[in-house]
């Protein structure tokens, strides 16, 4: 049985991107790059020097699209679900390579669900089926494919979706359990997929439905590892080696160095006495956020995002495993700017890891009252 | 009063090895490598080359019987507790030094509880009293004890049960609080020695006993460092720099590459229907891992293994912090190969760390229905 | 409305500093020093060499008050509360730099709140205010602030408290939910700032208090990363690099290698049959604390610090986060000496990070009985 509506919900996932493609090819001059960080090793250079130089395997920058945002808007959310019973979904993902720019003059090729960081947020209900189907975009050059934690299944249907470029591919699936999960690409490198930007959340609202609130916002954090320094112009390549120790470039909020702020695509907005749900999932591929919101309390916590359980009250930073989820409710009572952030705090000073929200309104002096 | 039924469950632990002992010394030619080493900085090596080149401290490989297989097996596990009485167990636990193989062809000196990795599974009642005998084996070469986190009392016993090899130490002690709980060596150096295997657990049962299963499964995750790259063939020294800078070589789970799988000693197998409980321990000494089960999902999560708190439910991933253990119930509604991973997922890449449940059954296209 | 016992309460807080001011400088050869870095690279050096060639920024010891301990007093805690009624605290914090030794012989510039790492423990109600005075010592040279986790507001308060060495801000606030929570310092470097040592507790008790103990503990974690390996003799710059690879040299108990033992300052003291409450705080900037008590357990458990919520029972190893708290029960019933750590055992064994809890008492053999 498919419901419509439901279907209508969904369909907005199904991103086009506008493809100002670029083809210009930077090949690199690897011998002189090489000679340089062997003879310089322990001077004060920048600390990826001599990094850049033995990672750097000869490609030029990618082929793909050049797109000018990557960073999923924290409001694209399908809706609360308030029926009482089970529907079908027809969902349709699909992979698609972008070149855009972690932080003004760096480059990236990420990898993407529906060109988004995290990818499209799927929301259904315990009970649900779906019936999905998952597109590698013919522009991509590498396999991919969906492993969805919400699913019971071989690679969470990881094995079902996988396809080359071009190529589509169905799975159908009941969503047996609640909660809010990753979906992630699953590959055989599928750490770098991920460092790339090939992950998003699927919510299993339970039978009963989730607690109204006033604001929903959806947030994916994930690190990425590269060749060059953060902040260094240019197109950076995935480092394998840094990825392996666990030693990031960068640790972004929605796939971009400090995206969701005024200086980028704007904070998120809410008013004093409203509440909101933060839908927050870690793709790692290694590291977890210790997730934190400067100036404000998470008033209730889900940890891993497992809504089945109790929520945990008045938690000041919660863990985010990689590969794992929170669902996080807070308070409004005064005008702020709230600072997101793992509060693992190098990852926000040197790696970009900040999203905001502000909170307009009438000031509180009996609650907050700085004397300035 | 001493129980022999539960003396003889608990005899299975004494675990005697075949011992074809290699004698064989590869010393190296540490100078050159040095040499190397310092010129070659900064050129496309691989990574660990200048690190071999300093970390190595002149030792050939060591002596100590060789083995051909130090992974746990997942199965041998004392049966569940029935009784309503305390009791109190004769336990020996030994420590053995052994030469075997991370992956084929890479040698390692593995020290362990039993000859195996993790050490046996030691499985007791809340009230119940242990004698343990400590023996440290003759052909070891270091003093070793045992500190268990289910013990009141200085060291958790590691001060009484220090020993050097070829003697023997008693303890006595009773079960004062329900859990899972890992033991391990505290000696000194007691990094190097989880970082070389040496841990198990020991699962205190609640009075009330636990939840049938049709299964249950031992696992334990530890990071080893060693002083050269991951697959690179020979035998492999511990790199006391990479450990303080917890960046480890291998992630593994029960003690070597991808033990529990087909292309090693087989998966752990179930059928569609039961269920399962996994007893898991996490070595460390460093690494926290994300524990996560693909294509499925923690039915139960008794987080740190604490058995006297509520678990929680359905979780997708979960930290098992170093030095603390988890306890996990899983369903199996449809046929699959479940991957458990740390979700940290260079480990499971690069580093060898997988496991896999093979679930044998009818397909059940209702819940999950693949359409290739 | 002012309650002047509260006020006395806190005042114990405002610690005035002997100071032994020491002004000679320890200007670094710095080319020699990359001179020797760069050709030794790959030698099998302290693991620092390198780093410290290149971190060495030119700068030599800078000014400050040399003082003989930072340590904070672990037993030095506000008294519970027991009124059943809010009041209001005056309370003052200072942030004072100052020079002392991490371990004898290291020394390190450290940036504190009343002159210890931990800063000053606040104790306060849920439903409570807070005049807070914020005062920069006129001997700093860096701009200072505060930011509490406990407080709905701007940076939880650092915007407003911000001030230039020599100034004074004021801040008043209302406690609107219970729990233990981080104050930290929050300016731009704030990762240097923490990893320097500014960060404390603010305890909100629920409105119906905390269980009564016989001891309460006070107990702060942070890393610090600096140009020399652990143990190297001398003054210890802070390492940024090192920082941004979350790979610290020392991890510390109350600011000190092993300060709270009986070879620095003492243990902490109970006896048998008592019960203690830890209030823990990490400060980070970036580690999490795998926080264990050897020889013992956490009877209950308030992951996070989050009181609102039901503790765990019997947990052996918890995680606390970079930029939250824990806490922790614990019963004494067998005389013994329990060594508080990171589980994280690396950090233990090479990074400083051991306290003591020295419980004595008559020997329980019927519950912990070593034969020796």
């Amino acid at each position: 049985m498919t419901d419509n509506r439901e279907h209508n919900d969904q369909s907005k996932q199904e991103v086009e991107l506008s493809s100002g493609v670029s083809r210009k090819q930077f090949m690199k001059n690897i011998g002189g790059a090489m000679l340089s960080g062997g003879l310089l090793a322990g001077l004060p250079l920048g600390n990826k020097s001599a990094k850049a130089a033995s990672a750097s395997n000869g490609r030029g920058r990618p082929d793909a699209p050049k797109v000018d945002r990557v960073a999923a808007d924290p409001r694209d959310i399908p809706s609360p679900i308030t029926r009482n019973r089970p529907v079908t979904h027809d969902i349709t993902l699909e992979s698609k390579d972008v070149i855009s720019e972690i932080e003004p003059g760096v480059e990236f090729k990420y990898m993407t669900y529906g060109g988004q960081v995290p990818g499209p947020m799927i929301r259904v209900r315990k009970g649900d089926k779906v019936n999905l189907t998952f597109k590698n975009n013919s522009q991509n050059t590498l396999l991919h494919n969906v492993d969805f934690h919400a699913v019971y299944g071989t690679g969470g249907g990881s094995k079902a979706t996988l396809c080359p470029p071009g190529q589509t591919k169905e799975l159908h699936f009941k969503l047996m359990y609640p909660g809010a999960f990753i979906y992630h690409c699953a590959v055989p490198k599928l750490d770098e997929h991920i460092a790339s930007g090939m992950y998003g959340m699927i919510v299993v609202e339970p039978q009963e439905g989730l607690p109204e609130v006033d604001h929903e916002f959806y947030l994916g954090q994930h690190e990425t590892y590269t060749n060059k320094d953060a902040g260094e112009k240019g197109f950076h390549e995935l480092d394998t080696e840094a990825m392996k120790s666990e030693d990031p470039t960068y640790v972004l909020l929605n796939g971009e160095k400090k995206a969701l702020t005024e200086e980028r695509y704007g904070a998120m907005e809410t008013e004093v006495g409203d509440t909101a749900r933060i839908f927050m999932v870690t793709g790692g591929p290694n590291l977890t956020s210790s997730f934190h919101a400067i100036g404000n309390v998470w008033t209730k916590a889900w940890r891993e995002g497992a809504i089945a359980s109790e929520p945990e009250e008045y938690v000041q930073t919660c863990h985010v495993a990689p590969g794992s989820c929170g669902i996080f409710e807070m308070d409004f009572p005064v005008p702020e700017k709230s600072f997101l952030v793992d509060h693992a705090l190098s990852r926000y000073n040197h790696k970009g890891m900040l999203g905001v929200i502000k909170v307009e309104g009438k000031e509180q002096p009996h609650i907050f009252d700085p004397q300035s």
